[in-house]
């Protein structure tokens, strides 16, 4: 592999922006020492774009939405990167998620660029490559960075870490027929979007809307932001503009107040800790033997033949 | 201090049981080691109580809503131990929580074992010690561990992670004046139970039974049991019995489908691995020079100026 051109990455030229992500994603370690390079000699050119994290089940019309967004954005004048983290497919190489074919107007524009899932990564996994790819699009001069999520196992968890703002796509419903909210997401969204807004759908997505405001307002927020629960059609394109309106208003406010800052300052700072606390697990665990005896050491404190606390002091006396 | 006598605390001795708490949090190198033998020896005598956490804001009545559920469960027939974590006072060497004055009826009857909040502890911290009481309570022949906390930092989650129902006091409330649920705890709730259900505020109770219950049901539910909430007035002594057999008819259902043995087994292991995660922690502190560099990289990614993965490669360096 040659070397990564700097120079026509910072002026948004395709090819060393997906050269730069190639070696970001190689397992190879020379490559991973090499991306470390790129990344710190670009570290002043990144951190100018909007990073939004978009979340929702199956079926909630996520490649719709996130199409009529992106074009949305981009006739404002903006440049707009798609990136995906799905843990669900680690060996395939990148999953469907952020495929092309699903969003064929957006990545036929020029002012688009759209990156399916990385496969598993060693430390940190994904959600570490995916970070790095993040910004070296914000170094290529990408003014909107949209990270999506299918949500399986941590992976909302994840995005919502590397993201200014996070959302959830839901599906109209209306009674019964609402679908629950998943656990944990209320303390990550920043705004429920009610999708398929549309036809014989208005009604119930206008049910469903006042049901989650209702449900969200006995929350208490800690920060200046109550989040928002909106709907829209992605299909028809309708309301588009105000999703993104609201996240402009989000933006603004949060800059004046320093949250947007200091939320930034937190994500690095909390990564850079689990990233230490996964190192370390690495060395214990390379340890030999170790893997074994941890299994075995589950098992007993799971049928609680000894306290968590023993099991953990063995553990460490064979480091 | 001399060896605790086992046979005496299995007979459930008052003056036994105190004395191994006392070992148990004690911050001795040697105490810390006898009070591992002493719970090691015991582990066969415990697990047979069912452990029940119990949070609110100050003002929700905690205190009183306890005397009132023990008295009720000693009329039931039952031992009750009353205990608390409270990381707010590491240096006090236990918090007000648990004080006998605030529960004056309950901490006179022989049923009762009531224990206020352990000073900080050295690894695990006060959850630790607290769930060592747990032990030796349960070891003593106690059936119920009331786990109370005021909900300061983590401590919902510690206490949700060391109990088998872990309920939320709430103040009655109606529209506006509906007091916000804190965020997270919707996830950690078995049951939200609304106390002072009493004379003017009676109704209010029931108009935020309502709203709660609404808000609830937008949840999605990942077990059998989909957290309830109720109404009560400690004061009056009014439907504690509802809550008891609400609990005894989660435990039953629980027991029937084997989630409760799997909750507390899956509780000990996530533990042991977060003892295992804090002694790695404490070993790599220990380096020297490492904590004013920790210090100085999170600066550094706070301010974007290196990565985390950088950092964190850094500092794994040193070890």
């Amino acid at each position: 592999m040659t070397a990564v051109d700097l120079e026509a990455l910072r002026r948004g030229e395709r090819r060393a922006l997906a050269k730069a992500i190639t070696l970001v994603e190689s397992r190879l370690p020379r490559h991973r020492d090499e991306a470390q390079s790129v990344l710190e000699a670009l570290l002043p050119d990144t951190g100018n774009s909007v990073r939004i994290g978009v979340t929702g089940v199956p079926g909630v019309g996520k490649s719709t939405f996130i199409e009529a967004f992106g074009l949305h954005l981009i006739a404002q004048g903006k440049r707009v990167a798609v990136l995906a983290v799905d843990p669900s497919s680690p060996l395939a190489g990148g999953s469907i998620l952020g495929d092309k074919t699903r969003m064929e107007q957006l990545s036929r524009r020029d002012e688009a660029f759209i990156r399916p899932s990385p496969a598993e990564g060693a430390l940190g996994g994904v959600a570490q490559k995916t970070r790095e790819t993040l910004l070296l699009c914000e170094a290529a001069g990408y003014d909107v960075i949209l990270v999506e999520t299918v949500g399986v196992g941590q992976s909302e968890y994840q995005v919502a870490a590397m993201v200014d703002f996070f959302m959830v796509l839901m599906l109209p419903g209306g009674g019964d027929e609402l679908q629950g909210i998943k656990r944990g997401i209320l303390e990550l969204a920043d705004a429920l979007v009610i999708n398929k807004a549309d036809g014989p759908s208005e009604e119930m997505a206008a049910v469903a809307r006042q049901h989650y405001s209702s449900a969200m307002s006995l929350l208490r927020h800690s920060g200046f932001w109550t989040p928002r629960v909106m709907t829209c059609s992605a299909l028809q394109g309708r309301h588009i503009d105000d999703v993104w309106d609201m996240v402009v208003a989000y933006c603004t406010e949060a800059r004046e107040r320093g949250d947007f800052e200091r939320r930034r300052a937190h994500q690095n700072r909390d990564w850079m800790h689990q990233l230490v606390r996964e190192l370390l697990m690495q060395r214990l665990e390379s340890q030999p033997g170790i893997r074994s005896m941890l299994r075995d050491l589950e098992a007993e404190v799971e049928a609680a033949r000894t306290t968590p606390y023993l099991a953990a002091r063995k553990i460490l006396e064979q480091f």
